[in-house]
């Protein structure tokens, strides 16, 4: 395995652990995030700080390689800082939820600068940090090919792949996510009746681990959710109040495009977004109580 | 462990591998099924097999168990034949997948031919037979204690609960098949957006090993899917009518009667609904491939 040099700006909840296990592989690892707490703490994992972007750029190779955890909103502001800067020949990854067709435009806008742009869905959530991110990776095949040692280091076993060209790494994971929304409405659809149905005094928690023992339903996102309501049985201080954060949003405007009906997806977009505006229920607190599991949201909001 | 005796009338996909796990644990089965090439199956497992019902009941103890294992829809008519002729204190159990509203009614039924019925929702379709079924077990508590040792016979390891009185089992088991409606919907629709969306060439069965490997939307039907669509890519020679079999339409009646919404699995009925009159895609036929893996269904109306 090769060890390479790379910067990396976002030190959020994907990004810190992130750079944890690049550091932990032997990579050489710049960071640069406004958060001083979070740049100390890559700095503990061994990670160099930069004060700023331009410093972080000094630090690089020539070419350079600069990897991106940061929310989808302010990737264009970012890019705008880098692209001018960075030698020809550089690469950029986005590993965060970007909309793919944003992807496929700002590759351009790289290409113009001479840069590549490689597009990096990132699964995992919370729990990547310890066992290992599932990567869809899309972009140029040599440049994969070149970065292929991150990947290998912040993967599980078996967990990334080249799934196509630029775009295709976002397109996949945007497609993942709306998947990932579908399921979640599911369960809490299913956990909802159990709780408000004619059997009162189910055991919630104890039910969910039992569908974790030879049942078709067994998942992690059920793990989780055992593990939710064992913990706190009725989701006791919990709004229900849920965000959606694009991308079914982003696949629902797609299949429009290509005469594809998503109904459970649209369902549970809905859900959401009803939620946002007061209509909270057991169902929409068991999917703040899975989002805090998995990705670490606040259960409500501030 | 103790070793029970007890008859069991239903040898079909789910039936004949539960003979096998209840005979290779110990337990002295004798099987009735109209089917003779299935109760010969059963023989050669170690069962003793019984030319008609009062033929098996002649064979049991004193009280007896019998244990279905049949169609939702020929439970009335099979007790019709037990109940008058079982000695006082017997036990039924109903392993299928039984309105459980209807169970409520059987038991009372069957209390006042001094037989108890014990509900029993059975997942983990074909592959249950080699990792043990997950059980959700709705009775009186003595009985159930009673039965523990076939449980434990039929089950994955932690695989089996009492969930709660009379009834519950199946409702339980009602609630996890509406849950799994929802489930194989949304990443039928996924997979849609996977295959027909603006990325050709996606390799599907790849990615969904992909997601098996650190994703948020890891689980047991992924991994059917990740098989199905290696095995057959486009899911060729699969017409994509696919059938319901009653828990999804039960779930939504059921959630009718105490107010609560359950859009994403009523999608997904709907679309079943849909499929028998001719609506079949991509999505529909993954649909089909699910059930199949998971449930020995056939991949097409005969």
């Amino acid at each position: 395995m090769v060890d390479m040099k790379l910067g990396f700006i976002g030190l959020g909840k994907m990004g810190l652990p992130m750079v944890k296990r690049l550091v932990a592989a032997g990579h050489e690892v710049v960071v640069y995030d406004l958060n001083q707490e979070a740049a100390a703490q890559a700095t503990s994992y061994g990670a160099t700080a930069a004060k700023t972007t331009e410093a972080l750029m000094a630090q690089l190779g020539q070419p350079a390689i600069v990897w991106l955890m940061i929310p989808a909103q302010v990737v264009d502001q970012q890019l705008g800082e880098l692209l001018p800067h960075l030698p020809k020949g550089s690469v950029i990854i986005d590993g965060g939820n970007s909309d793919y067709r944003l992807t496929l435009k700002r590759s351009q806008q790289a290409q113009a600068a001479g840069v590549t742009l490689v597009d990096v869905g990132t699964s995992g959530g919370v729990l990547g940090g310890n066992r290992g991110y599932c990567m869809m990776v899309g972009g140029e095949d040599a440049v994969v090919t070149k970065l292929a040692p991150l990947f290998e280091a912040l993967a599980e076993p078996q967990g990334w792949q080249h799934v196509g060209p630029s775009g295709a790494g976002h397109y996949v994971k945007m497609v993942h996510n709306a998947i990932e929304y579908g399921l979640m409405e599911s369960y809490a659809e299913g956990y909802h009746m159990l709780k408000e149905g004619p059997f009162e005094n189910l055991d919630l928690g104890r039910i969910g681990g039992l569908w974790q023992h030879g049942s078709i339903i067994d998942s992690l996102l059920n793990d989780l959710i055992k593990e939710a309501l064992t913990e706190n049985p009725s989701l006791e201080g919990i709004e229900g109040s849920v965000a959606e954060s694009g991308e079914a949003r982003w696949t629902l405007e797609e299949a429009a495009q290509h005469h594809i009906a998503l109904p459970a997806i649209q369902a549970a977009l809905d859900v959401r977004l009803q939620s946002q505006k007061g209509q909270t229920n057991f169902a929409t607190k068991l999917l703040a109580a899975m989002r805090n599991k998995f990705g670490g949201h606040a259960l409500n909001k501030k």
